[in-house]
């Protein structure tokens, strides 16, 4: 490409594999990244190179983390008797968002999916019965995908850890807030229906 | 924000920046640093900073360039004889996707605003004029903006290099291609209608 010069191609090449950026947008935050200050510049490639260098998984839960354990399990004013189970870090985020949870978490890092060849033991499952057996812990919440595969391993969880005498519980399904119910898909009608509850 | 680790709200808050990422978007883009490879993740780190520490602006023209004169400018086979005027290196890539010009470009590096202090001093048009002097210039075309300043250092610029018997042209201003009569704005009909060609 004559157009841009090498350098600023071969940015634009990077961006453009970016979620969501186009060759227009890449082309438009390459610029960007041309007018910006020095120092900024320096700092958003310094950030890019830090994220991947210092950031692992939590000893504990699984959950993204810089040091041995997360910011989540440190704090000491979270509510260490009731686990949220989730597929990914990012699940994290956005229960935390919604700040209507204040417990632990524990992430799985995937879902059974027997077709994949993803089993039980592909799974953080051992570490979350060893956790439940070696702190008090009173209740799981299965906060799982609601797609077949996340169905699937809330149904094996609860079975296993039923045996360990823990109160299992699954995130209510249903419709979304402010949505139409002449707009809602059978599947979520349904699920709303069964899991109606008194006012 | 506890809900991320320091180094991902850094990041998260760098790529906000950028024109056409929100918060969703810039969230996603920093996991996806997350999980790309060691070497790509490190290759857009480079690219960064390369295109800061790289890129000047060409001696003869004043487009982007990594050398000292820019890759239009050195291609033999571009028309020396035709130079297209344009306010930004940026409208130099515009006009090169278009395919339509094999010439050579000039960049003002703006245009006249006596309101904001910018006049013809500010530009480089004393560049422009020893340009026309000393090669062999048959034509000038002035590409700047169709806004008010594009529009007086149009008149300026062909003003003072009539005096230097330049043919000096200013690109067609009409309905953009595949509109709708309907929708014009009387501006653009009437510069249409005023510039209206044979068949």
């Amino acid at each position: 490409m004559e157009k841009y010069t090498k350098s600023m191609s071969k940015l634009i090449q990077s961006l453009k594999k970016m979620p969501g950026v186009g060759p227009k947008s890449a082309e438009r935050m390459a610029f960007h990244v041309l007018r910006l200050p020095h120092s900024e510049a320096k700092s958003l490639a310094y950030s890019i190179l830090k994220v991947k260098e210092s950031i692992k998984f939590c000893r504990v839960c699984g959950n993204l983390s810089e040091e041995d354990t997360c910011n989540i399990c440190d704090n000491p004013q979270r509510d260490k008797t009731i686990i949220c189970i989730v597929e990914q870090p990012t699940d994290i985020i956005s229960i935390e968002k919604s700040g209507a949870f204040k417990g632990l978490y524990h992430v799985l890092g995937g879902s059974l999916s027997p077709l994949d060849g993803v089993g039980p033991e592909n799974l953080r499952i051992k570490e979350l019965v060893a956790r439940v057996r070696t702190q008090k812990v009173e209740e799981v919440i299965v906060a799982t995908d609601s797609d077949s595969e996340g169905e699937t391993t809330a149904l094996y969880l609860s079975m296993l850890l039923k045996k360990e005498k823990i109160n299992v519980t699954r995130i209510a399904y249903g419709l979304p807030m402010g949505s139409n119910l002449e707009y809602a898909d059978q599947l979520t009608l349904a699920k709303a229906l069964k899991g109606r509850n008194p006012i």
